[in-house]
């Protein structure tokens, strides 16, 4: 590791709140992410622009993009499933736009209906109108279930990282690596990161978006570290959870991975007091909604 | 990572039950030690002996030790907390015994009443009748609290080190390194697992005992592992918790254990289909201890 800043990106207003029922208002969403932002957070995944029919969670996420961009030093950061969402994305001005692109080409027609060709034809679209901005969003694309797929199984690392290529081609500016399955594990994390680096440089593969369905997510974080990974996703109290693990959180829980990252030493900017003070939000505005996290039931080591 | 053999051992039945209040019944020790064996376990710490006033879970230990031998194949350990302990244990047969010894002296003075100096000369006792026996029991002392401890906070490096040649010089003839605190972070691993190598000989480390209490267990394993350990305690459905932190195993959880590693391609010898089912023994046995792990309730992935 030779430099000692992790971002942790928060993904918990979008991947965390896409998994419940429950809709979270606006004004708490709003508050949960500039209390966030002040203990610390340089980037939040703050909503995705779909179709309010298929995620009333996320139906408010215009509103939301406004309001975090109003947050000082916040890199505000949405998903988009396509160039419609990119253009809603646009509109309200977010600074990063993801999307997913899955590299099981089963799980991506059962999931957005359409074929590789189809998704990279869309990137393009996305990429030239991202291109036409006076102060164009970052650009990235998510290899999703690129650890393994829940229909297709093993996913051959070979088609990885010729997704990667094609989607830097297509003209992304970066293309991360998701465990949408969590399959993962760190042998694995490390061996694809590094031939995605290979591929396509390192500077274009900066980081992983990991789950922890198998109670792996933390130890396949640090793998990805010390490949090199700067950025490592997670949500706060692992909302969400997992649909498969009643116990597993979704993603990676933020409160632990910013405690193992700030314990090994390394800098993520985070106040961690600050940074469990923000659980009450969540807990108050969604009291049906288990919260996870060993950090904040253990509390910190004593003298840390 | 040259070696591609990893020995799980299974602390359940020790480290696991003596944190719960209830006794299991001895028949139900022995058909859950024998289930694990048969999913290719080769180590198992059955118990301990200490003074059943102190740990009346324990007290079959001698009974379980006796059966637990004819089972083929398999490493029967033990934990003693002193010569007493050592000497029945010897005496019921136990192909290794371990002794704590904690890095905190406040830690050692609360816990067994004894400062360093008195343990040093415990071990020194027990080394010699060791030495005397026809087929000398492996001996080893686990370094407890070498993470941190709860009472005096951060351990000093130093003191683990010299504290594990005080060890050797005593006639063990290995130590571990434990987090009995859940303190542990990844880089701490590897750093002491490196310095307490240089300082006794990789021969003489070969194994940790991690707790889950922060989440980071399989990090730090992980960690561990990369470093050159070839031995990780675990425990059985995490069993016993941890009383600090509602929902966190104490011990790391074997399955997730076995799950990584070999997912990682190491080698454990473990047949996990059978090991999951070894979990019914227990939840049947104590069906209000609650069992932790993610992989049982994920189940593995598609192609596993």
């Amino acid at each position: 590791m030779t430099d000692s800043h992790i971002l942790v990106s928060e993904v918990g207003p979008r991947d965390g709140l896409q998994s419940i029922d429950a809709i979270l208002p606006t004004a708490v969403k709003n508050a949960w992410i500039r209390a966030q932002a002040e203990a610390g957070f340089k980037e939040i995944e703050v909503g995705s622009f779909v179709p309010p029919k298929v995620l009333p969670q996320m139906a408010d996420t215009a509103e939301v993009v406004r309001e975090a961009l109003n947050v000082a030093g916040l890199n505000v950061a949405v998903l988009v499933p396509n160039l419609r969402g990119a253009e809603n994305a646009i509109a309200a001005g977010a600074h990063k736009i993801s999307i997913p692109f899955s590299v099981s080409e089963t799980h991506s027609l059962k999931n957005v209906r359409r074929t590789h060709d189809q998704m990279i034809e869309e990137v393009r679209s996305i990429a030239a109108l991202v291109a036409e901005q006076k102060v164009p969003p970052h650009f990235e694309a998510g290899l999703s279930t690129a650890f393994g797929c829940t229909i297709e199984g093993p996913v051959s690392e070979d088609l990885v990282v010729r997704s990667a290529e094609r989607l830097m081609d297509a003209g992304v500016a970066e293309v991360g690596l998701s465990d949408t399955t969590g399959y993962a594990n760190p042998a694995q994390v490390k061996r694809l990161v590094r031939k995605v680096q290979a591929a396509v440089g390192k500077e274009h593969i900066t980081g992983v978006h990991l789950h922890n369905t198998r109670g792996l997510g933390l130890a396949n974080a640090l793998a990805a570290i010390e490949e090199g990974i700067t950025t490592v996703d997670s949500s706060l109290g692992g909302i969400g959870g997992c649909p498969f693990a009643p116990g597993a959180s979704g993603n990676i829980v933020t409160e632990d991975l910013v405690f193992m990252l700030e314990a090994m030493g390394l800098n993520t900017g985070i106040d961690i007091e600050k940074l469990l003070a923000v659980r009450t939000i969540l807990s108050e505005a969604l009291p049906n909604e288990p919260l996870y996290g060993f950090t904040p039931d253990a509390g910190l080591p004593k003298g840390f």
